[in-house]
């Protein structure tokens, strides 16, 4: 059987470059295995599960080195010739499994056919998640039972599973034990098995079995569960496409809208705690069900799901008394990722075997949603100093670079999400989203979610009559108090001018202080929509807290300033970087080193669902983060004050006073809401 | 403070024998594990779980050449005493933990200071077992939590036993995780902990935390599920003490009486298997409430359960259709034993996050029971070539010595336990349980089960009165076929004469065959109790496929004879060695070499509970028994027809016939039921 291996027929692939000499005969599938190129194959070998196409290239190729004949590869076998007849196959494409070496050839294969294929992200800024889930399928041939050898069928699914994958001991919940002799008998010993295998080592676990090939694929849910919403992705474990995203209202809403008063609901409430688990896993059920119609799928081809949350959800959607995170040392009752059945959260609406992943938390203030944006933002990769803000109702700070990584969390209260705010909603249908206001007439023009065209824009009124105009969103409230600082009707200590200090009637009396006129809609039954001296003050108080949660980690790293601001959130993605930066949200940058990355939470969760190395390297990233804790530090409070000016009491923000226009004005009389002018005073 | 270690005192540990000196001040505690002797500690040296209790020596030991002085050790500290007036103390005793070296000195570790004491059977033939148990109780001392620090309370619960009792990773459910934190509170960061870790590695699974030390005790049930009876045995985890021992029928009896007719139910009725998991589940959950009862135990304190049984009652109790185990080639779902929690089998009763660990199968009709009875046997460790039948309504039958061992299982049917046969009954007050029969008159007398005394002796009439005599028990029946044999009333081929060839009115016609009366209480109203020529034919039966069973694995092993035979099985307990013989039940040897070891599988179970390592030496022993199917076996047939004879048509059993006479009758006179008498000739 020894031929000279100089005359063997040599195959190259590309894109890898990987090449050997094989015999003449020898499948591509097992040329390519030998030469360790990553080519899947669900099947094995038997020419039904089409994953492991190729496309061989002909003629010369000098870059190579050989030239490829017609007849380098076999013909057609019957075998490849019904699997194109019964289910089409692209043009050029071959099955590597079927087609033989006969002489050199180079042999491309397409990324759908990679083991470890990438899937690009839609964010622009964002690099691409590399295939490698836990949960994988393996079509497999079992050895029939024999009263000779009289082991178990589980037994001799692992044998076959050790022979035709090389995978080693498995384990089977009795659910899944209680298929495996039908179904293996239905598919006459073929069957196909779907194993997850994690990063910790262990037995592979068998999570379902099917007769014959299943071709109906497998799934998982990516879940950033926070304290508002939950948004779940269901996403094909195979390719990783997305196939549906959708999300929900947290239902906890209804007992405490931010943390603290949900754990006081917890404290205060005899099985409260209960009440709050079974709600939200009701919600997560829910929104299992929902995203498996969006994607048309069967909910029970969910075989895996990762979850991303603060500490009070961790702890409340596990079961756990959240009562130790409402107070001082803040202990976690557990801070390592967890791996869990998905039914010990009582997700019934999946795959009864379906694996829950959660990350690690960081601190007891800081959660696997912040672990999350990390494994996204990946802070720990990158050569310049990064700061990371996670800005919800509760803000979750990274800073860092290569060397050093700091995180902690700021209590930044629900003001930016449009709560507390007096003409303040949710980012729903009639929501001001954008303002600017002009420096010279005061007046302002806005956008509404759900309409194209700016309020003074031709169209505008007759459009926006479906939706009316019902309040503020977040992201506007933020643009309307850093252009009306932009505009001189607001001054550095915050307070609102008057109309006769500003020039303009839109600046009307409230009391002892004055409110700012966006639109009047009470003319027509609306409502008059305007920033009020109390809406300033509850930014003010949330800004202070994420700009002094940033400033403490800057302490801490032993800098002044940051090369560059990521920031996260479903919120982040939509604060204008100027806007932000007038307000002294965050330190000052050069605006175009602002960016967002939308829901980075939510993707560090796709990624840990599609790639299990993710999951250990997250794991080793959080071990390593120095951990700041904003509730203990004196310093914070130092901080926090001194951010209450817009933009900061004693900070320059040189690159923002090169960028933007900030008037001098100044409204305290000695009269009114002087606090802040008066603090003002004092530190500057 | 290096001291010159010839001057340091010297500390002699017995029974161990191990020494070793000591600096003046060495807690004794401390000088035993540096020395690696066996000694207990739970609360890890804090003087309040008292379980490594020592006696010291004082005096002149030659033997040693040591003298030991008064002052040896240290006075009591205050620990010491505290705990002395609080709890009590033999006298003589101190706490090694608290006591320190401070000369020369002989200390004894009573057996129950040891961590691997050995707990005594009761049989009178069994070895002792060690105690090694998978759940064990650890004191534990935490870290408090801290900000500067953010782990969780497990991860420091980890680390602390890492610490203090160099134990590894550990997991826990999320229901253990929910009392975590409440639980470290109140005990102020003292905690005990039960473990359970098994011979599989992977990390160690929290199953219960209690606040400061739990003198509660844990707890375990070792379990025998039967097809008739389910047998279990409450046990001490620390001690080994069996606190209970309770049985109760197996409610699926009302699914059919052996286990085909079972296999048969749930083949025939849509859901029929389950029907039956659910009643053997409710049984089980019924008997763990018992032994809890009957111990005066929490059943909360119940941490494990190891259960064996049958391959049918294996599926059944797992939730798995048994079908494939009524049909060739009889494949197991799976053979391996299982690792579970105990409420995968829906065993609320104890502790909700109670491990089951079930032994593997041996074979498709060779269940965990027959692997239980191997382990508390132990034929592979036998110099001596010895038989083991675990008789019930199936035989298990293990052949086998040092070199090899081999099993079966042969389908007895339940005529051994009174069922099938005419007067038959279950062992209950009123049972016949032992027969003889004068070989000169013919006339019967025998015991009842409840009454102490022989049917012929005075005042049984009067005890009896309150019972009644209500039929034959499985060893009556056995004994009563026996006797008639050797009483010249049924002839080798299972015959019974008649009144005229017998010489007895008790022999009385029954159609064409003859009947012998035991007792006739028809006169008060009671029932005749008699043996018919169907009960012989039962009998004969039941005994053939045992005999034919052993003698297939005897030619397996190419032996003609067996050095000795252990009856198992709770009735095993109860058949008269010399009675079993006559019929032909067992291979002929000397009656002395015939012992019974009660319910050995029960004792199986006891022994893994007990002792961790057993699990894995019977994994081992399983894998190399080699088995034989006697259902495709076709010398079965041959074997099992040739028994058909009492005692046998060829084989010439000497040693019986040594010790018991067997009268040459023949009762077949071409008439009547010739059948068992024309199979006798052809092959005589």
């Amino acid at each position: 059987m020894s031929t000279d291996p100089v005359k063997e027929p040599l195959v190259i692939f590309t894109p890898s470059g990987k090449r050997g000499r094989f015999p003449a005969g020898t499948p591509v599938l097992t040329a390519a295995r030998q030469l360790g190129v990553d080519l899947d194959s669900v099947c094995g070998g038997r020419g039904i599960c089409s994953k492991c196409q190729v496309v061989p290239s002909y003629g010369e190729f000098s870059k190579h080195g050989v030239t490829v004949a017609d007849d380098a590869l076999s013909d057609w076998n019957s075998v490849e010739e019904r699997y194109r007849q019964k289910r089409g196959m692209k043009p050029g494409r071959r099955l590597s499994c079927q087609a033989t070496v006969q002489g050199d050839v180079v042999i491309d294969v397409p990324p759908e056919s990679q083991v470890h294929r990438q899937v690009v992200r839609k964010a622009a800024s964002a690099r691409a998640i590399t295939m490698d889930p836990a949960t994988r399928l393996y079509f497999v041939e079992v050895q029939e039972p024999d009263m000779h050898e009289p082991t178990g069928d589980l037994e001799r699914l692992e044998r076959a599973l050790g022979e035709q994958w090389q995978i080693g001991e498995i384990t089977a919940d009795l659910s899944v034990l209680g298929k495996l002799q039908p179904t293996l008998r239905k598919g006459k010993w073929q069957v196909t098995v779907a194993l997850y295998h994690d990063h910790t080592g262990g037995p592979a676990r068998l999570i379902d079995i099917w007769p014959d090939l299943h071709e109906g694929g497998i799934y998982g849910l990516a879940i950033d569960l926070g304290s508002t919403t939950i948004a779940g992705h269901l996403c094909n474990l195979d390719t990783g496409e997305v196939l549906a995203s959708s999300g929900l209202m947290n239902p906890q809403i209804r007992f405490g809208e931010d943390l603290m008063s949900r754990v006081s609901y917890a404290m205060m409430n005899p099985g409260g705690d209960a009440e709050m688990t079974r709600a939200v896993r009701e919600a997560l059920n829910a929104l299992a069900q929902e995203l498996a119609e969006e994607g048309k799928i069967d909910p029970a081809l969910i075989c895996e799901v990762t979850l991303v949350c603060n500490p009070v959800m961790h702890h409340l959607a596990l079961g756990i008394d959240p009562v130790e995170l409402g107070q001082a040392p803040f202990a976690l009752a557990t801070s390592d990722s967890l791996s869990l059945p998905a039914r010990a959260l009582d997700l019934t609406a999946i795959n009864t075997r379906a694996r829950l992943y959660i990350l690690p938390c960081i601190a007891g203030h800081v959660g696997a949603d912040a672990a999350a944006v990390a494994l996204s933002e990946e802070p720990d990769k990158s050569d310049d100093l990064v700061l990371v803000c996670d800005v919800g109702t509760n803000a979750e700070i990274l800073l860092g670079n290569r060397t050093r990584v700091l995180a902690c969390s700021s209590p930044t209260g629900p003001a930016f999400e449009g709560a507390q705010i007096s003409s303040g909603q949710r980012a729903a249908s009639g929501a001001i989203e954008r303002i600017e206001i002009d420096p010279v007439t005061k007046e302002p023009r806005f956008r509404v979610i759900g309409i194209n065209r700016w309020s003074d824009e031709p169209g505008f009124d007759k459009q926006v009559a479906r939706t009316g105009i019902t309040g503020i969103c977040g992201s506007g409230i933020i643009e309307a108090v850093a252009e009306m600082r932009m505009a001189g009707l607001l001054d550095p200590s915050g307070l609102i001018g008057s109309a006769a200090q500003t020039g303009t009637d839109r600046c009307i009396a409230d009391g002892r202080t004055h409110s700012y006129v966006i639109h009047d809609g009470t003319a027509d039954g609306g409502p008059l929509i305007s920033v009020t001296q109390g809406d300033i003050r509850a930014i003010q108080l949330a800004k202070s807290a994420l700009y002094a949660g940033a400033r403490l980690l800057m302490d801490e790293m032993g800098v002044d300033k940051v090369d560059r601001v990521v920031l996260a959130g479903a919120f982040g993605a939509h604060i204008s970087p100027k806007h932000a930066m007038v307000l002294g949200m965050i330190p000052d940058v050069a605006l175009d080193r602002v960016t967002s990355a939308g829901n980075a939470a939510g993707t560090g969760a796709r990624i840990a669902l599609h790639n299990v190395a993710a999951r250990a390297a997250i794991e080793k990233t959080v071990r390593e983060i120095t951990k700041v804790e904003t509730a203990i530090e004196p310093k914070f409070q130092d901080h926090f004050v001194a951010a209450n000016a817009i933009p900061h009491a004693t900070d320059p923000f040189p690159e923002l006073r090169q960028a933007v226009p900030l008037p001098d004005v100044h409204f305290n009389t000695g009269g009114g809401d002087g606090e802040g002018g008066r603090r003002r005073r004092r530190r500057g």
